[in-house]
């Protein structure tokens, strides 16, 4: 058996197998599995990489009967059961899951990229990490030595969770904890923009939820823009709506798209794909006519009762589940079980107290305010890998709730932001903040 | 008062200055302090960044008299009394205290540093831990591949505290760390070479302590070469002794030399440099003739009783804190006190549970082993700047210590390691090892 991918669906995959009679290597080009719901508090300072993340051989050590393999899958052959990695070594298997995941997308506009980093990795979060307080730096150096600064702008591309759970936290950076640590600028005049295509935020949830969401986000001084298309991105700006507006840090939240290793499958007849290249797949979790190859997580396309599931952790996680009990059943001959998404509910938070919450089970509700926060808190914190990891990760948390200090305010790599010089050169403009 | 460079002197000079009738201005080119004694244990996955260090401003946020720029100074005008940022802009002083410290030093063979990197940021210390973790990974992957490996050699050149740590912390964590967590490698049969060029490790401690250093090395399985210069370094190999060593890994913790920014001041007549670019310094901290300008720290050379005092943190600590005085005299009107450094002693750990210990304060001793380490742990803790910060680093001690299992495992970054194509190219030799 072989498991492309250290994801949920990986890792819950790997270890449903523990005890079966098979033999298993999990093969990712990481060492380490990402816990993605808390990615966002690595790239806003609160928490380390370290804290929400671990090595994929260290969590299946125990299990005699898996391997782990940091390495990359270059192609798949299906009639002749092997993947092939990067060196040009061939791995064979008998059954194959592939889950990958999804990746960012920037319909298109590659070249985006660089302008308008996304939030997927450890690196990426570093990444926002540097460019979001390295903004504040730039700007108190820009004030010293010139007396003004290019406007604090931060603007985040994409209304959905990951978008409402950014832009609230760079509030939250601006607004509380960095508000004695600078004696020229006002970092609480930093404003935050969250761009929206469609007519509401957190357009999975339910109106009542996106509304309130907007509302708590207001609250923050985020300005939530809704209807507001993203037509081009440069250097120290953002094309929507028409309008052009200076921004010295963009962060994309908009969209995803497939992993590519998805696509190996598409030489096989019958194997189908979305327009984002997830993989359609049956209640087996198989494409169409592949009975031993699964695709798991984000990577799959399965549609319950009319809808598609969605790309997040809680599906993932089950699927890998199911892939076992499936497994299990072929080893005794047995008929596979049909997989069935059991939907818990979902969440998202918007800054330092508050989240809203679609909640499914034990009981239906729709909650908001502290009261999901809350909730929030227990379930992110029980699922969390890793007891010294819930530990530290509940210490940082105390820490900076009550005492207003991030402890991962760490700038490492360049000091450069795309556009700064570009902002500085132009000189104080219309829209310039000018701050004593 | 300008302050440059936000290491142990120069926080200690900023925070002795808080409550004094002066504007400080701290200007350091990284956002944080470091708290370099324990950058080994980031290098060799114990801690996160973020766990020994913390923002400059965030320590000094309190103290209104104070202003942190993240900035470089490019020249120093003494007359003018001006330094020049990277921008171009000045910032005026009257008084100007240089507090820079040290960096690698090569001794003019900078081709080297690639391949052998050092250890004196958060950013060497999180390229160690990737290129020695990558290391049983590419090993690991070859061996499914190949069923072979180049042997896993982790050199480290040089056998002063930082190289002791450095060779003491990879056996660790061959020996203990890895040891379930691969299936076709063996992480213990790792090598860990330390060489050193004088007659003795640890060279700047009593003979009997570095006897004793050698003795829980070997105990560890380190081989400790003494009597060996290192010649050349390439992509895979160290050449020493007439040698040629295959390196999976090279660490370099050979030589320091001065951080460049002491030679602004060799246009003023009468400042002299030792070898390794330090500034001569009197008992005022002073550079010869310029009264208002002060040299702190690793940065500075201060001979006393005919020895110059060690670059290392206590010395660094008690500049910073008597400059303070000296300003606070001089704004009485008093003569500024002279320099005395009080040693309360050195040490260096040795892997997990050792250490050798030269104690000068409150008593006299040559301490090892064990209780070396117990004093060692102590001392520390308590030194770790914020509350947070010794709350987790302890934390992570604890876990690292009865679970053998390191929560900073992460590989970050590309996948290549320097040499690594061309042992691999080169095939199974007379040096390789092979496992099943």
């Amino acid at each position: 058996m072989v498991i492309v991918g250290g994801g949920f669906a990986g890792i819950h995959a790997a270890k449903g197998l523990a005890h079966l009679p098979v033999d298993v290597t999990v093969i990712d080009r990481r060492n380490h599995h990402t816990f993605q719901p808390l990615l966002y508090q690595v790239a806003l300072a609160v928490l380390s990489p370290a804290d929400i993340a671990q090595p994929i051989r260290t969590i299946l050590r125990n299990q005699p009967n898996t391997q782990v393999l940091m390495d990359e899958v270059m192609d798949i052959d299906i009639s002749a059961r092997t993947v092939t990695l990067c060196s040009g070594a061939q791995i064979p298997f008998d059954y194959l899951a592939l889950a990958t995941g999804a990746t960012h997308s920037y319909f298109g506009k590659d070249e985006w990229a660089p302008l308008a980093p996304g939030l997927k990795t450890i690196e990426d979060a570093t990444e926002i990490r540097r460019r979001v307080l390295l903004a504040f730096e730039l700007a108190e150096r820009q004030m010293v030595e010139k007396g003004w600064h290019p406007p604090l702008n931060f603007v985040v591309i994409g209304g959905g969770p990951t978008g409402v759970e950014l832009a609230g936290a760079i509030s939250d950076i601006a607004q509380l904890y960095m508000r004695s640590d600078f004696r020229h600028i006002d970092p609480s005049k930093a404003r935050v923009l969250l761009l929206e295509g469609s007519p509401r935020i957190l357009a999975a949830y339910p109106e009542d939820l996106s509304a309130k969401a907007e509302a708590a986000l207001a609250g923050l001084g985020v300005e939530v823009h809704t209807h507001t298309q993203v037509s081009d991105i440069g250097p120290g700006w953002v094309e929507a709506g028409g309008k052009r507006i200076e921004a010295v840090v963009t962060l994309w939240a908009a969209g995803v798209q497939a992993s590519p290793l998805g696509k190996l499958l598409g030489k096989a007849p019958g194997v189908e794909f979305d327009r984002r290249g997830c993989v359609l797949v049956d209640e087996h979790l198989n494409p169409d006519g592949l009975s031993n190859v699964f695709v798991l997580g984000d990577l799959a396309h399965f549609e319950q009762d009319g809808r598609q599931i969605p790309g997040v952790a809680q599906p993932a996680m089950q699927m890998g589940d199911h892939l076992a009990k499936m497994i299990a059943a072929d080893l005794k001959g047995a008929p596979r079980p049909a997989f069935r998404y059991f939907d818990k509910g979902d969440m998202a938070t918007i800054g330092r107290m508050q989240a809203v919450a679609k909640v499914e089970w034990p009981f239906k509700a729709h909650m908001s305010g502290f009261p999901a926060w809350v909730t929030w808190l227990t379930v992110h914190i029980f699922f969390l890998i890793g007891f010294r990891n819930r530990i530290s990760v509940f210490a940082a948390w105390i820490w900076t709730y009550f005492t207003f200090t991030r402890s991962a305010r760490l700038i490492t790599g360049d000091q450069r932001l795309p556009g700064w010089q570009e902002q500085v050169s132009a000189g104080p403009g219309n829209e310039t903040s000018r701050e004593t």
